[in-house]
């Protein structure tokens, strides 16, 4: 497994400096890691301490720091170095890593009346059922149900496991017992998204549930029905967007944060991992709700008092009262 | 897909009022969204202001708002609209989508000594072990595992992913290193209970886990070995119970929820989304334990002032005593 | 399904006392739960007041307790119970539930470049792609993915739907949408490794995510990408550990919990259920941040306190400053 700097220029634009066109790169590595077969990149500030020490071949910069980078070696000057080897681990992925092929497994299980388009891949052991459409060159690696009627755009990637267009959880209640709503809708998905290892988006209730353009998706992540997710937005392992709500463009979720039910999130949005989200945010922002973690026996303090707090405010508001009076009437 | 308004009284009783037994019915949509040839219900008194201009061809309503109803035009009178409103929708999938047939997809891995009634379907790549049984009518969708001698009921349906019966999670610990218990009991599931996508319930350690009749599981949700969850209790996405915890009948637990282990909650509890029960709950009602949301820059104050809060308290104490001395002894 | 009091201690050693050798034991039980033909344990102090009353066949007890278990009938002494008992589920298993043979299932499809050692299993529709390796009496029971070029040790369990090497999470941004970074590493596993039904563990970008011998892993449990887990930590269900992150051996990591990225933790460090890691920790124990769980309209009340409790900080300071010039002050 091996590429060449001026391949790699040659595929990817920017200018290489300081090193051979035919120097042979064996890997990629992060800066502290790279050993002198390795080509690495510097795309954060604060690893900028790490350049000079850096054993790379080559190392991916911005032109602001062309000079050190040339004092240390070789380097490729590059607009966004992050972008840059993003798609350097695309280009290495084509070269070593040949693409799965085209077309359907003979181990799925794909309903006659499925769409699936020549140039999509359906992996070992999926199943796409009746009226489910599969976009040009989008790839369902293994394990993937793709339910009836749902749509899947083009160059979208879903890992194992996934579920597309289970019923979404919807019941009336009638003397103690769950009335089943029957799950009508579908699941539409737009191009270039990707799903994470066994996650899940439930068919919409009456209308379908719409995941736009672009949007990413981790493991083990839950989308109830009805829910609306914009364009590019990216959610974290283990999140979850309850039923009905809609999440605007280019939002992110943390790990494991969730939206509850009904809510909307404006363009920009930002969760922290791990929160909660109780009411629509209107405005862009970062957003965060999370209880600190402590050692255990200051946790256990700090929880009593918590469960306290109100009553420790009225005992603040006496006191205040208590200072006031005794000011306006000094004995 | 089109149904009368004719055959929905018919099919589902209810009393037609200010419209033809003939006219065509061509989708089902909430009030605000409906057009034309849709029906709609009036189920939330919060959504009585959009009664009046809606253009859904009929509305299902509650006896009280028949007259309001009327003044718009065609309406079916129900005496619990939103539960028509759910048999509405069942009755529509069964005229428009075809029931899965029963029987046992050839791709299906079903080991000889399950026992499989003949009116249940299992789906496409499912697996079931040995000595399972598969209740009348029950449906396993795709990829669902029902392991070594578990037993699902009747009219149940197992939506893709599910995993029934795997290992309880269960070691001793020695010398550092845990020794596996093995997981002797099975899984028991009763009748009517739904089973969202990728959700888990496993065996039990000494005896068997349960599932007791008409109990509904969103997805990705996690049910430890040994625990007993009563009749009709609802769980929403990601929750989780963890090993040898009971769950009263009719208890609803929200999205990502968790039950630590070996507690017991009474009938009629109700868990809000993401909180977590550390203690047995005796007495019906709704619990909830969640950080609240804020913008990050709040939540860091906060976040902050919280791990002192216990000191807080005691200079509030320190406060008092100051304070009473000052009185009792003013200078 | 029976084993005799000799049988057992001839397998597992300890000793037999005040019972016959030829004693037929017919099941395992709970002090509590436990019948005439059953055997039982007392593994845990709080249990001893049900010793004298369990209607046990024959009790496993630790020498500490011979003769309070000798006044009762039949015990077998030995030197950790709790290990006894687990290692007797074991033998139980042997005995009467035929493991799984070794051998590929026909319906498995594992690609020809991977390997899988003569002795493991790779159960119903599980998918081993090419370059993998399945290391001896490793058993894939059914419906797994292990991706290309993972790596699973001996003596491992893998439950129904584990995904191992799905793509980590990895993106760079590009005017508003998301440049894939191809996760060029793999996933190595330790031996004596469980992983329980519907987890997923990432593949590493650049590197290969690690996990180390005799991890347990529980259900629904997300690891992501360049993680790397050491020997013997136990992680329960629903948790997750986030890219990048390192997690010393021997620690446990309660349900539902999350570590962020890049994050270390020592060696026997112990998370409680449901909290968030946003820290490294340098220090063996236990950690906690959990909301207290209370009755909704009290959480209510102390919800909105803490939304202001870093202005009630403040106006306890005041309150400080005020009663110290009242006092060096006095009118």
């Amino acid at each position: 497994m091996s590429l060449r700097l001026g391949e790699i220029v040659d595929a990817l634009g920017g200018v290489l400096e300081g090193g051979e066109r035919d120097a042979v790169i064996t890997g990629i590595a992060p800066l502290d890691a790279a050993g002198p077969g390795d080509i690495s990149f510097l795309s954060q500030p604060r690893l900028q301490p790490q350049l000079a020490a850096s054993r790379a071949a080559c190392v991916i910069v911005a032109p602001a720091l062309r000079m050190q980078a040339r004092a240390r070696g070789a380097c490729i000057v590059a607009a966004d170095p992050y972008v840059y080897f993003a798609r350097l681990t695309q280009l290495w992925r084509q070269r070593h890593d040949p693409a799965v092929p085209p077309g359907i497994h003979p181990s799925a299980v794909v309903e006659a009346s499925a769409e699936v388009h020549p140039t999509a891949t359906v992996g070992p052991l999926c199943v796409v059922e009746r009226g489910a459409r599969i976009g040009a060159h989008t790839v369902l690696t293994s394990r993937v149900t793709v339910g009836a009627r749902c749509e899947i755009g083009a160059r979208c990637l879903l890992h194992p496991g996934v579920v597309i267009g289970a019923d979404g959880f919807g019941f009336a209640q009638e003397g103690g017992a769950w009335v089943k709503i029957e799950q009508l809708g579908a699941v539409r998905i737009g191009d270039d998204v990707e799903i994470g290892a066994n996650t899940c988006i439930d068919r919409g209730a009456l209308r379908d549930t719409v995941i736009e353009d672009g949007v990413k998706l981790d493991n083990l992540i839950q989308i109830g029905h009805n829910v609306h997710i914009g364009r590019h937005v990216a959610m974290a392992g283990c999140s979850a967007i309850a039923g009905s709500a809609t999440i605007g463009a280019h939002c992110t979720i943390g790990g494991a944060a969730n939206v509850l039910g009904h809510l909307s999130l404006a363009e920009n949005v930002h969760i922290s991992a791990v929160s909660l989200v109780t009411h629509s945010l209107r405005k862009p922002g970062q957003y965060t709700g999370i209880f600190p973690i402590d050692e255990n026996a200051r946790w256990e303090k700090n929880a009593a008092a918590l469960k306290q707090l109100h009553k420790l405010r009225e005992r603040v508001k006496a006191l205040e009262r208590a200072l006031q009076e005794s000011k306006d009437d000094p004995r």
